[in-house]
């Protein structure tokens, strides 16, 4: 069928199986189609066309609420709410966004982009549901990876407590980003290869029947039995043993399978958690077979082959660099650990644990207890390089303050995707970490210019012993230096002059270096001389230098990818505050409102972020003669 | 014996059993006469007496390492290291600290204050035993409550997948702080009243011996069920789903129980969890019988009696003024709906509980999912109170960011506990909060002068609709003020002018305003007019009023209980600069390092929060002829 012309999912409720079967059909071909040219979550989405189809044939979206935990499964769902039209713009700037958004249509009801949100949310809206005397369907779904999150696991200890209709739909694809990790994954290995729950409790029932009646001890032990008999669950029973009430496990691409179950959710009171059994990147052969991720997350690519659309010699990733790095390290120095929360593939440490199978933790997803294991281990003397990416930290924020810091412990924060992130948008924009980690005591972060300084930051914090230490890099690839054979250890807190100047001073890191190195020699052209300083040491400062500079009276200029608010240019104005300086100082940043999705250079002209307006600024101290402040 | 002498725990070897008793008595002894003039955590520590004592005897500290999970449990444990002669000085300045601390003893190896982060710990210090090739037990020590934390959680998921050799010590006693909540508390609940582990495997096989040999389909169950054995596990299956070996319930008051278990552990290879059963006051009437927490953190008391010992008619505390205005609120605007994380008692909201049952919602210690699960609350138009004192909701830190306030939600946080703390020390000042909510987008963030200011930002926050809104309030009692009959909504970011003065401007809010009168009264006598100001809008400021003062150019001392970087100082920095002004500024606040234990006065002397201070600083401002600025 035409799927543009699909305005809202009502039209499903008509459909037979075969009509399904044929929808479902369209919606992939569109997917695989679409992604091709725009790129985006293309496997995950695959692998729940069935599903999704199947939620909104058996129930009424909005009315009822579909939760779309992490959210980047939820392409589906917006082709069946009349957003077909918009996918040639998906992720773009000013586009479709790639998570639910509610500004989008009233069936976005819950926003997410990091994971294991949905459970706390959906409660949230059942307790609300309740008080007013509304009575509608509330349906999270959440994948076996985003359900080991910490939050996750709390929200199903306080649902499973209460006993709200809440339906959990738990899309199991045996998956987080790559393979899945932890014990409870385990266990789900063990309900997905068990039998249906109820003949289980059929074949309990049956064999208790005949059980022989006998008296004395063998009577009391029968007896203990059969008081037991409610924990003898299989194979959910640790979702029974938490209040819910199992279904599964149900064949995810099975629509007679998936409509009988959720059918018979429908009827259920309290907590139900139903199993659907799904494979990630069904129906497009390049991702079903791929090994690795099951095409998570994808650029460009040509249909037929699935061969990646990718820009020829382009420099190697920062992720990668960095991780090489630490390779080098690790080498020499066993204290190295390295821990990441189900990110291997997306912090490139795959050569790491293929050289160091034995120093490589994958925790599954789960920031807190990552930030707290690294203080473990710093505590017996190892050296953890923990690799995680900005926006992720926030959810490691307590341990970071209350266990690494607080401590003094030497761990490494390897701070991925700082700044700017782009087509995933404002949920993963990493502008926050330098405001959230510089108020915090102990904490040594830098952010290199450069590849090649980014190997000496990582060989800085290896060598450094006196406390955590963070590298924050961008997401994307470096600019293709050359690199020394052995990196150099950097003195902490010490800034670089990159080029000389007498009339202002640009204080800047790691990306928005390029940036002001030409609008010096823009300025130039006007006459005007400007000192660049790569402030690579965010704390600590170079405070000597900064004492020259505020010295010498001249105007700065700040200029950082990261909020404003309590950010880097605000230590600076601390530092001539603190030491009655009266330089002129104006900042450039990111302003106080969350910045959506789009390609990072248009996210910089949008926010001002550009040579323009360092220009401007420069000019407008320069030529001001009534200087103020 | 005389517990004075011990220097460490060794001697713990050669006690028998009743050896062992009589210590235990006398420990009791020691903690109830000490704690009566001290104050401290006297419940949770008579409930460990065997416990402690017991893994001393089995275990060997420090090379077995003991992590005491939140670590307000630790003081047998202190007597039996050698630090009985500091239990004077107990949570005072510069004396003994209420949790372990790293730098009083070599037994103490993980500092802890903030719960379930032992877990975290426990496996980052058996990865690094391994990788080391040394072999020795590690025990965290970890109460039902702060198992439910997702942070913990996310630990047994990863411990229990490793096979790591860690020891798990849970001290049931049915609590967090008072009655404990969720799911896993109803599991754990079954466990206490079912059987041995050991006696229940041993009816199984029995009765399977039994099952008679048929052919056919009954012989298909049987089988089945057969291979489902491994399930059957009663009463520690939750854990032994997760990978861990189970033993339990024990006994945590009877030696023997407690010995023969914990030798068992020892031999035991792979993850274990050991499930203590203790009851939290043991031994001492007046805790054995108090309903509400069992004396969980107490100040002097009577030892004969149990009663109290407290100043005569203090003012309210502020939590009760708090929440006292939100039942009133409440009465009136069925929208409100109060979250807690375990702390109905310590925000005081017992009265609310009682009044509106079905609209208090302690969801245990987990205040990722609180934060959250409020953010769904105002999804469906509810108005949630989330009750989170300042340095759990670093806990919650990516949920303000990314379901709060990027969603802009109409989420109210009663902020407790903001500023200095005193007697719980570093893990619990709660002197982050300003820096790392100021620099979300979104957020409005207020801190009353009094009680009837106070009452006044509840009404505000009610009646605001635009998005997040934080009250924050100080630990303790107000100044008892006349409170009118009907709180008003204060205009958003509007401040209040105190005292008139023409010379300098004071910007304060909360608790520093008494100081900052003060100080002002003194300046007058030395013929210096000091303008105070109720800067009671953290975010956003009174900018009118601050362009007149800045437009004045008169000299401005900043003033708060929180952290000076990135703090609200640093707010009055961003608007000098992002305005051009010239004004003098200087900040006054908690310097860029961990504050310790103490009375909050003896902290502000420590830190240069004082009268004396703000008048140097103003002094120094106003006769400085050659001002920097």
């Amino acid at each position: 069928m035409d799927l543009y012309k699909i305005k809202d999912p009502s039209f499903l409720k008509a459909l037979s199986i075969e009509q399904l079967k044929d929808l479902s059909s369209d919606v992939r071909k569109f997917l695989i189609e679409n992604l091709s040219s725009t790129g985006g979550h293309l496997g995950a989405n695959l692998g729940v066309v069935e599903l999704t189809l199947a939620l909104h044939h058996v129930y009424e979206s909005p009315k009822d609420r579909f939760l779309f935990d992490v959210g980047h499964q939820s392409y589906i769902h917006k082709i069946l709410t009349g957003r077909a039209e918009k996918f040639d713009t998906l992720r773009k700037y000013e586009g479709l966004c790639g998570f639910p958004k509610r500004n989008e249509s009233e069936h976005d009801v819950w926003e997410t982009g990091h994971s294991s949100t949905s459970l706390s949310a959906a409660m949230g809206m059942a307790i609300a549901r309740d008080l007013k005397g509304e009575s509608h369907s509330i349906l999270p779904i959440i994948g076996d990876g985003a359900l080991t999150g910490g939050m996750a696991l709390e929200a199903l200890n306080h649902i499973g407590d209460e006993k709200k209709n809440v339906t959990v739909i738990l899309n199991d694809n045996e998956m987080s980003i790559a393979k899945n990790v932890g014990a409870l994954n385990t266990a789900l290995g063990r309900m997905r290869s068990a039998g249906k729950y109820n003949r289980a409790k059929d074949d309990l029932e049956w064999l208790l029947k005949r059980i022989p009646a006998v008296g004395g001890k063998l009577a009391q032990a029968a007896e203990r039995l059969k008081d037991s008999m409610k924990y003898f669950v299989v194979p959910g029973m640790f979702f029974e043993e938490l209040g819910f009430t199992y279904y599964g496990p149900v064949d995810g691409h099975d629509y007679h399978d998936l409509l009988e179950n959720l059918q018979y959710a429908k009827k259920t009171e309290g907590p139900v958690i139903i199993h659907v059994i799904t494979q990630k990147g069904k129906g497009y052969h390049p991702a079903e077979t791929d090994l690795k991720d099951k095409w998570h997350g994808v650029g460009p690519y040509k249909i037929e082959s699935g061969e990646k659309i990718k820009a020829a010699g382009a420099p190697p990733a920062w992720s990668e660099v960095i991780s090489d790095t630490l390779i080098k390290e690790a080498r020499t120095d066993k204290r190295i650990v390295a821990v990441t929360p189900a990110m291997v593939l997306g912090s490139k440490l795959e050569k790491f644990q293929a050289e160091f199978p034995d120093r490589l933790f994958d925790v599954g997803i789960a920031e807190q207890h990552a930030t707290t294991l690294s203080a473990g281990l710093a505590t017996q003397g190892m050296k953890p390089f923990l690799a995680i990416y900005s926006t992720f930290l926030q959810r490691g924020y307590d341990q970071v303050i209350h266990d690494v810091a607080r401590q003094n412990l030497n761990v490494i924060f390897g701070i991925d995707r700082a700044g700017l992130v782009g087509a995933d948008g404002e949920t993963h924009q990493g502008v926050f970490d330098i405001a959230f980690l510089r108020s915090v005591p102990n904490i040594v972060l830098m952010m290199p210019k450069d590849e090649n300084e980014g190997q000496n930051m990582v060989h800085t914090a290896v060598k450094y012993n006196d406390g955590p230490i963070g590298i924050r890099y961008p997401r994307g690839n470096g600019s293709g230096v050359e690199m020394d054979d052995n990196p150099t250890a950097l003195p902490i807190g010490s800034w670089e002059v990159l080029k000389e100047g007498s009339d202002a001073v640009l204080l800047t890191f790691g990306t928005t270096i390029p940036m002001a190195l030409a609008a010096r020699e823009r300025l130039l052209k006007d006459g005007i001389s400007v000192r660049v300083i790569n402030a690579r040491f965010i704390k600590p400062m170079d405070e000597p230098m900064l004492h020259d500079i505020m010295g010498e009276e001249l105007p700065i200029v700040t200029i950082e990818e990261a909020v404003l608010l309590g950010g880097f240019g605000s230590s600076v104005l601390e530092f001539k505050e603190e030491h009655n300086y009266k330089s002129w100082i104006k900042r450039l940043g990111v302003p106080d409102r969350f910045i959506e999705h789009g390609s990072v250079s248009k996210l910089w002209e949008e926010i001002g972020l550009t040579e323009d307006n360092i220009i401007n600024e420069v000019k407008t101290m320069k030529l001001t003669k009534k200087r103020r402040a």
